[in-house]
């Protein structure tokens, strides 16, 4: 059994976390840390964990954490995993960090966006970005994982295949998300408050402002192979779980869709966890709820010259928890879906 | 492994059946059958299944699914599975109805509730009404179980326990439930259209004229050991999941909220899919999203004499295809909670 | 045209009375008070009022409001305007409280209930509940109105004909309410947070705990003529807007639909905000969203003698900001229903 | 008065303007016809105009509703208002069309798009595209009104101050627009099954598909004095008012928001029922809920040089029947804005 830690386990993804390593054949829940609620049963604070986790949230004590632990999950606010992972690589553990201290490759980029100098260059140069479908082969064996954000994830996943093609012009991409109100986090704000969300929506961020952009910028300049920078626009939609970005590029004259999706089926085919709809189909965030899948779907505007795509994950899963798990499974040579393999609720 | 077959695998419950029962570790899917969806992949009409389910929904062609398979579930309209139960017991096998012809034992009350005379009065005696906690004896063995109601399953759940002691006037009960609107089915009507639904509210089907009536009453007389009538009265909430029960009984002064809490205690200590909240906590039916669970909340108020239990339940797992697994777990002597240990989704 | 101002303009009750009397064709605003949002706009906080209210909204300047105000409304927390109204009486101008000080006539119950001794005796004796159904001829030349809290509205509305009859048993009075989330208020709390009341249903503050309960039971004893206590149960629903209460009571065996049915008519037939259905017809929140009427529906079930009653309001016009105007109306001798007669939004 | 008709009063937009009708101080309804309800009290079908439309929903008898009016609206499904026009037109009576057969002045575009023939060129030459704020001229004195499409008007009125500037590439123009369900109709299909798009989000109609796309790109046309052709995408959300539009430009480098922001300011400084917000500020639906405003945000990406548009309106309001009744407030010479001063419902 592998031991597992969880470092913040009382907010979304961190809960969401223990619900599936709770859950995994291969998985030993050691530890799980608070802020907010220190020694309170988890099942008390979440009463759906209450026939599964049996465990108390405790205040952090990273020597003991890291002792008992093969592994250990942060799900923290950014600037704090970065004062965790050094104790926890010198302590010949793995850990995977759900925040995003260790997804940037670059330390200025990282500073600039996040206004706060990184502090731990040297684990964040031997950190992998934890998006299995594009990095599987250098997640292996790694020490330090930073798992990407939930928008990035939709994103990536959205495009990857294009990256071996010469069909699109990656500086046209513009990108419009549209996310769940838990991607926003249990913390509380006017902008979580039910009356005013529900029965609402609502840009925010735009125009280049959302700390996920980066994050994009740096995987589609990798698709790409020359630095490209995009408009990402991020929305507010009165639903729970969910993300769906559209995405929209500029494509060579004369790609049909059949070109298009015969590359995305190629590219995905042997891949557990990505389903590309056939052309006339469209993903619903609803299929994919509660699970780690992504599904794709494809079309080419022939009027306009331009390749739509929209992708479809569950924020908290793929996007965040369940990605984190695959990677977990990846570090430990386990089959990549195990403890993964739940099939989205619907309706 | 044991072979199962879906008639009617393409409604809300159908559907949830087959999601539940692709994933159970004990059971081969041999056929699934559908009036609307013939011949189409069952991932073509509900994509959330593409990674798991790969079977084409058929005609009902009865001979051969009762040929094949070892236990049949039928989740269809009223006065429908009537017809089809003699030809599953005649081939010797098991069938589960997830309608509503085999749970009340009086044919004449089931006429005058279902407007439709009862024709398999053979199979209804030797029917057994599938509430595990209440009935697992007498599951156990039986080739047709009737597979309660959603309503009726909140309901029960909630106030077995009452049934050893003293305490309440059953004639006192009224039940308050409150349920989302899958429990409508995905048949098309104004009252599921989404603009009339959202951010909207209303009481159905009150004063006794809810079909779900007979079968509460039904089992409560047999808690109270004499014929009860009770008040029951929908509602209709705009939430797609999840039912939520308030009762209400006249209450023997001087009985403490302490006391019943042990006596709920005591009763369902030994049951994997209930739990008893401490008094002070209150269930939610977020708390059981997409699982088998059922939650209970006990409180007594002292100034009126009155017990209240809110109990929850997610109407298509512990209120339709759940329990229908649970109940074939009994019939073959599995483990009882196989493939239904699944926490819920939160948030 | 009657000045009028509001102190404490910014929560959801608040800034529903911004919203009616900005558009009430006999008023004029002259001041609004905030705590949390001094010199702010009210349109830069609220952008609804762009097109309509110009004001800002301002820290409180009792002795300035009272000076240029016909009229003050005070929407805050209990216990606030108490110290307010004593001003305002002083000043010789109106006031009409939507909070809860001046409601229970009893100084001793209003302190069990609220935790806080009344400090306002004298003004609290004369003030009158502002239920204009009930209380209309009291109202009228009044000075101090303390307006009805939204489930308290809506169970006296729903029971008022009642009290005219000798047909229901007042003790077996039980009330089974569900509130829309904006009744919460605008501060902030998980209780609200989107995440974890979207998709969700709960009862809270069950058994004779909420703080409504003794409101409710003053109107119900003044039916009564006696001292009556009920059972109220409220439930929060994943909805902004609305209340509807379910009310049971045990009802003289033969008295039938149709009779009472003709009782609440003629009790409402005069009424501009009150519409009672046709028995079989059941009332929805949404007919009656964004609006100050009430509509209620009647049902007896003769298997258990019992009497149902539904109504359904605003919980933020008839259940508080629409009902404060109509009080306003009344004690300025206007027609009652100036300003309130916008049909409710469907859908 | 104006003696006003409503042809299809039974949809969402047809019971809209029945609604809005039935407050405005200057207008009679004078005929509500119906294909569904015909003979029922539109009260009886839409409760919440108990306390305001005494009317009954007829079949249509075209010769008397003519005969009796001074204007009519048409809400059909497309191909069905070109039978009725010709009619009132003859009768020397004014008509505003809610469907889309008076918007596209190309018939041959018409027949491409909507699969049917024109039948009435002649009133399609005189019709005129009943956006005020951009043909308000033409609107006056006009005798056939093409209201537009719920899209459309988002659209539009959120780029019409660009069509006096040089500063955008109206070939890179990238709408996303999401829309609430009541734009869907009140129609039955799975589409808008409650349970199908609560919790749940899709694009679709994508890729030049929809049938607003002609609509958009004639108004667009128009603003960049050639033919222009658009790529817009609608998403369907799981809400039931509201539309935004996410509209993305190229722009000419150097051009600021400030700069945009003025000239959006000037360009509908007088305009009664736009409101542009200040560069930071984005709107959100719920801010015009239930009324005929409009609220636009703007921002520059300088980084990608991309000018974003942000469009909220009400589908229903603005974007169907207060529009609607704004075009006959022109058409009969009253205050362009009688009738539709509400302000939104907020929260």
């Amino acid at each position: 059994m592998i031991k597992a830690s969880v470092i913040g386990a009382t907010g979304y993804a961190g809960v969401e976390l223990v619900r599936i390593l709770g859950q995994h054949p291969a998985v030993q829940l050691v530890a799980l840390t608070t802020e907010s609620y220190k020694d309170q049963k988890m099942s008390a604070v979440f009463p759906h964990l209450v026939h599964g986790v049996e465990m108390t949230a405790l205040e952090l004590d990273l020597v003991a954490v890291v002792e008992k632990s093969d592994v250990v999950f942060t799900s923290l606010p950014h600037a704090l995993a970065m004062s965790i992972v050094p104790a926890v690589v010198a302590g010949g553990k793995k850990i995977i960090d759900l925040g995003a201290d260790y997804r940037l490759k670059d330390a200025t980029v990282y500073g600039a966006w996040y206004k706060h100098q990184h502090t731990d260059l040297e684990n964040l140069a031997q950190a992998v970005y934890g998006l299995p479908e594009l990095h599987r082969a250098q997640i292996r064996g790694r020490k330090v994982v930073g798992n990407p954000g939930c928008y990035p994830t939709s994103v990536a996943l959205g495009v990857a295949p294009l990256g071996r093609a010469d069909w699109v012009d990656w500086d046209s991409l513009i990108i419009d998300s549209k996310s769940g109100v838990s991607g926003a986090g249990r913390g509380l704000s006017l902008g979580v408050h039910f009356s005013e969300v529900n029965e609402n929506l609502k840009a925010y961020n735009i125009a280049g402002t959302h700390r996920h952009t980066p994050e994009i910028e740096q995987e589609i300049s990798g698709l790409a192979g020359r630095p490209i920078k995009v408009s990402f626009t991020p929305h507010l939609i009165p639903m729970t779980r969910g993300i769906l970005s559209t995405m929209y590029f500029s494509i060579k004259s004369g790609v049909g869709v059949k070109e298009v999706y015969e590359a995305y089926q190629a590219f995905y085919s042997q891949e557990p966890f990505v389903n590309v709809l056939e052309p006339g189909q469209l993903p619903q965030t609803k299929h994919v709820y509660g699970s780690n899948y992504c599904q794709i779907g494809l079309a080419v505007d022939q009027r306009t010259n331009r390749l739509l795509v929209v992708s479809v994950i569950d924020n908290l899963v793929k996007g965040a928890a369940g990605q984190a798990v695959q990677n977990m499974n990846l570090l430990f040579d386990l089959e990549e879906t195990v403890g993964l393999r739940t099939l989205p609720i619907f309706p």
